[in-house]
């Protein structure tokens, strides 16, 4: 639902909602007619809330799209992904916890090798270390452009973060990457007429980084793209009423849902910092965001085995965070991440919504199959869940009379 | 679907549609692990129909969305209850009957209480006797306006009805109801330009409103909102090529029935009036609109058990009805009234549509569980039941060759 349509339905209530995202939930059998990793996992505690609660598969984003990681939460979130979309340098940022600014460009960079034609060779320097890609950062940080800050930051291996800070700069910049060997980077074209000063600063910083990469072969040139500036969305707690904090252990996460204005707490490292997060925090937020890395993880590497693991461990965790006695509590992932894939995909992900008002249905296991019969549908789009979550929360009025 | 695609598809036939209304048919468990009142409820008939047709549930307006009964029969008649909205006040004028003519002005009042200040101290004045609303508003409608007819009309207890007849009057106004007590009641003030005129008015009747009203505390004010006129609608003849006619208890669902235009048969006392009335005018429609309200007030008044009787009396006349050999059988609930929650609620909404060409699924009970598993899914937007309707009448043409 539009936010304009909920927004004067929101009453106040007292009520408490959590969301536990398992990265990757969903999953494929790893042979055939075999059960998924989450089938496959011991799970007693989601199958109990499972058979309480209402159980169904959402889709991301839309059918047959694989989403990464910024589209699929802010659907979890009730942003439509598609109308608000983050750029690939904003998300780099979020990354590696760099401090954007309202103003700054920010741009993925990749480190590169061209011949002595200027031709891109290897669009990834041969994966250069994290340590040479540090010392490089800190060189091309020390250039300087006129009237504009600069922040050239490692994330890893051969990919960093661009961010020009200062007066009159945009997004509006087509990418140097040419995707391609054997063709030059492009030209950093303005998209629209106010893109024209970041472009011309982003050819100078080209230029200079060629000149002084040049002797650092492979890494002797930078691809640059995903130019984009941080977002100015409707914020959560106005849009759905709600004092929202997150808890996760990854920089990106927590930095979707600063985006989206959420309060973050300070990273935790395993599941028992997140279940002491919620503790001490429980009192003073109205919807937790808790982020679950692993199984994503253990997919994108293709450890079947690994991801039912996790999966049990998150399991066993649920009746310690029950007892905090969450209001609605809905269990779900981002996206599907079958380890036979060993990449995010586009399969509907198992999601069960419990709450004192939800109508059970007949589903007493939580998984992929078992949860095609749940009272959500075997398809519903991610951004449902929010305004769901609300109305279980009892924090919406009726519409018309 | 938009009409606009519709419209082109449509086709003579002729078939005939009954579209049978239970208020609030939906509902939750009355204890954890139990049934709901349908599912509780014998129900062999509607068993019967379900078994032999297609079932579902549906979403009223959207998800999590609590619909008030217009915006949920609205969506039930085929029209999109989010594009087509209609104001409280002409909502207050369908319940209670009143004529309303296309430019009237209508907004829902409230006798009120304020103290000496000015401040309201009990929005709706100890909620007064519906015969001492009468005295009240017969004394209100002898105010005169210059150049503007004016109606009061006593709806119950505390609330009435006002309306503004006259030239250069729209429903743009504010809501004088602060909503809250301890504040002054709000000047009307119009939302455009074009709102100013009746701002005006309805400013002067406030003001001498609040000198006829002076010595009657608690009932010495009055307090409106939902401005509003009556919605100039695409036609449900026009729209789906059907001639309608609604039978009901209850004025406010004959009244919107007539807001798209269906005929309206004299209001029912009762299930064997509203058989008498499908037989004496089967000839004369091809698309019946029956509203039994039983399940929805019980549903208010938290009385489950009386739910699961007044499902089983309409149970009984399904047979009655089916007598008449309609072509197409449709028995839903407008929304869910969860006798625990004794409100009105955002579940979906048990379904089951019947024609010799509708493709039986494996539903064998007419219930909320039962029904998940049903051809029409767990989760149809209401407003698509209309197109199916069409579809099972053989009422829609091929679209493209």
């Amino acid at each position: 639902m539009d936010f304009e349509f909920i927004r004067p339905l929101l009453k106040s209530a007292e009520t408490k909602v959590l969301l536990l995202v398992l990265d990757g939930l969903g999953g494929l059998p790893l042979e055939k007619g075999g059960s998924t990793a989450l089938e496959a996992a011991a799970t007693p505690h989601l199958d109990d809330l499972a058979s309480r609660g209402l159980c169904g598969l959402h889709r991301p984003i839309g059918p047959g799209i694989t989403p990464g990681s910024g589209p699929a939460h802010l659907g979890l979130f009730g942003y439509d992904p598609v109308k608000y979309q983050v750029g690939r340098g904003v998300l780099a940022a979020l990354g590696i916890d760099f401090d954007l600014k309202p103003r700054d460009v920010a741009a993925r960079g990749n480190f590169c090798t061209v011949d002595e034609n200027g031709l891109v060779q290897d669009r990834r320097a041969g994966r250069i270390s994290t340590d040479k890609n540090r010392e490089l950062c800190s060189l091309l940080e020390k250039m300087t452009l006129p009237g504009v800050e600069l922040f050239v930051k490692t994330v890893k291996e051969h990919r960093f973060l661009l961010v020009l800070r200062g007066e009159n700069l945009t997004g509006q910049i087509g990418d140097t990457d040419p995707q391609n060997v054997n063709r030059k980077p492009l030209e950093p074209e303005p998209r629209s007429p106010d893109g024209a000063r970041a472009a011309a600063m982003i050819s100078k910083f080209v230029e200079q980084a060629a000149g002084i990469l040049k002797d650092h072969s492979p890494a002797n040139m930078v691809l640059l793209r995903g130019f984009s500036q941080r977002p100015e969305w409707p914020l959560f707690d106005e849009v759905f009423g709600m004092k929202a904090a997150a808890i996760a252990a990854y920089p990106m996460y927590l930095g979707l849902a600063k985006l989206v204005g959420m309060n973050t707490l300070p990273s935790v490292r395993s599941m028992d910092d997140a279940l002491a997060g919620l503790k001490s925090n429980w009192p003073n937020y109205d919807f937790f965001y808790v982020h679950v890395k692993g199984p994503d993880s253990a997919g994108e590497d293709g450890d079947f085995h690994r991801r039912i693991r996790l999966i049990e461990e998150v399991d066993g965790y649920v009746p310690k965070i029950m007892e905090l006695d969450p209001d609605v509590m809905i269990v779900t992932g981002d996206h599907s991440t079958p380890a036979v894939l060993k990449s995010h995909s586009w399969h509907p992900v198992p999601v069960v919504l419990w709450s004192r008002q939800c109508r059970p249905d007949c589903v007493e296991r939580f998984g992929e199959r078992a949860c095609l019969s749940g009272g959500l549908g075997p398809y519903i789009p991610a951004v449902d869940l929010m305004p769901l979550a609300l109305a279980n929360a009892l924090r919406l009025d009726k519409f018309g009379a």
